[in-house]
């Protein structure tokens, strides 16, 4: 294994700093590291708070910011933050509208979210996110996973917060985002936990998994390495097939990074996506590439199509100041 | 090899036309690939063009539009563009006030800059970059090579041509901030043209390059993985004793990834590095942390230390609309 850190204990305090500092404008850490929050809340509006497993960077901390969350909750890698976590997010950015809790769907964060959301007082309601279409259950989860797909919910139901809307129209807001998003990834290689110091899984040297999950978790099946197009026509299809969007619709197309990808392939992946969407009759009218939601340094990436109606592409284009996104600002 | 791609003699061309897809609210793509445009030219100013081999994404593409350059000519991997193309370059964002050209200092590139500026009748004229304090020549290089830093040469040249600033003056600028800019880098790994299908070059499992060029070109000395402290030290002490700046001064610190290493491992740097400039007496007044100059699917970082003056300060923070840098639009 080779990695930038001092050790495996103390990588994730040390980067959180790192993040911290560099974005000072924008965040603050809270007490004991519990989570990443914003310098600067909007008074009186709806909290937003996520969290999750570390090694996604930058989803979540770098989502924290002016049009998007309000806090979010690092975990050890992999791992599902403490509800202590989450009650102490919930408290520092409640301001009397309550909150709203993104959380992607595995078991361990949403039990985790569910008992801070029942101590603390009906404050909170939920959003959990499944925007994987590669699998019906797996390894964390059941029924599918929350992966790249969260990005776009956090983005419109911050933009959506920001302008003022209640909690419960933003939790359906919300919901409704998740049921028009869909992803699908692949891994080229493993990702490496730190603390474990060797592969999390074992890919032969022409093979990849098709439908792999963000921590590297099983997907639809083993195969050898084929062409791009190849690859993303069936990440295409099988999103399509599952979305089932009427000709003529529009839609947000992200070519999200697992990390160890660099940014020439995903724009590869990019223009053969945006062709195969485009003769399925669907506009890729709002685009995003770059490695936004993580799994360590595997190599690899998804591909995530959310139908947009005219409200979506509205708060889409909404400003946002975060770490990882920003426009309008 | 697994990488995302249908040919290597296809890629670059495929993933051309996916960045100027995904990006064509700010861009279009000159004919024939010679060029990134921007879509929309703010009349009177003077041009910005820069190029370069490609393989660094999204440095130059990813840095065109409002605010940074006007055009940039992508060549092939690791490869100058051709005096032809930087011509069309040239002659497609001149609008009278004449252009100035960014080389990083790479022989190929200086050559081929050079040519297109004679041919152009004096319309051009250039800043070379050559930040990199690692070695004073270099596989492709006489003198210094021109790495990371060339992003903030860019920006600023971009800020203050958008501000309507003569080209005699963006040269001295231009020139002035590569003198207060320093940078150093290191390899955890190789990386992989896809034409060649192997590695550039080979490390051992537990060995790393110090002063890697963003081409994979030797450094300084091959030498044990050691803790990311002490890594830092040595970047950040080399670009300290060479840039020699008064206690007191503030700083744009710049963390660059090469493509394969993650956001989480970059802000752990980011916090030593931050530590030992602030320890120095220079304040990290800015902050970037990033894959923004890139050496394909390399594993590994540079760091980037730019002095800041008041002027330079307001240049950096002014609005910028491109596909890797965006802010205050």
């Amino acid at each position: 294994m080779k990695k930038f850190l001092n050790s495996p204990q103390t990588m994730l305090d040390e980067s959180f700093d790192g993040f911290v500092a560099a974005h000072s404008d924008i965040v603050i850490g809270g007490e004991e590291r519990k989570f990443v929050r914003r310098r600067t809340l909007t008074p009186g509006k709806v909290g937003l708070v996520s969290g999750g497993g570390s090694g996604h960077e930058p989803l979540h901390a770098g989502f924290v910011g002016l049009g998007m969350l309000d806090a979010a909750c690092p975990g050890q890698i992999f791992t599902s933050p403490t509800p202590d976590q989450m009650l102490a997010a919930v408290e520092a950015v409640d301001q009397g509208g309550g909150v709203v809790l993104i959380v992607k769907n595995y078991e361990g964060d949403v039990m985790n979210f569910e008992m801070a959301a029942e101590v603390s007082d009906g404050r909170c309601v939920t959003v959990l996110t499944d925007d994987d279409v590669a699998v019906e259950s797996s390894t964390y989860s059941t029924g599918r996973r929350g992966v790249a797909g969260t990005l776009i919910v956090e983005k419109l139901v911050g933009a959506a917060a920001q302008a003022g809307m209640k909690r419960s129209e933003l939790q359906a807001l919300g919901q409704g985002v998740n049921r028009r998003t869909r992803s699908m990834g692949v891994a080229l290689t493993s990702c490496t936990v730190p603390a474990a110091g060797k592969p999390n899984f074992e890919l032969g040297d022409n093979e990849i998994e098709m439908g792999v999950g963000i921590h590297g978790e099983p997907g639809r099946r083993r195969v050898a390495l084929a062409s791009a197009h190849a690859l993303v026509e069936e990440m295409v299809n099988a999103i399509l097939v599952d979305l089932a969007p009427r000709r003529g619709s529009e839609a947000i197309l992200f070519v999200n990074g697992f990390g160890g990808t660099p940014l020439i392939e995903l724009y590869l992946l990019y223009h053969e996506a945006a062709r195969i969407i485009d003769a399925a009759g669907l506009k890729p009218a709002r685009s995003l590439v770059g490695s936004f939601v993580t799994s360590l340094d595997m190599a690899g990436a998804s591909i995530t199509v959310s139908l947009l109606d005219d409200g979506a592409a509205r708060l889409w284009d909404a400003p946002v100041h975060t770490a990882a996104l920003r426009w309008g600002v």
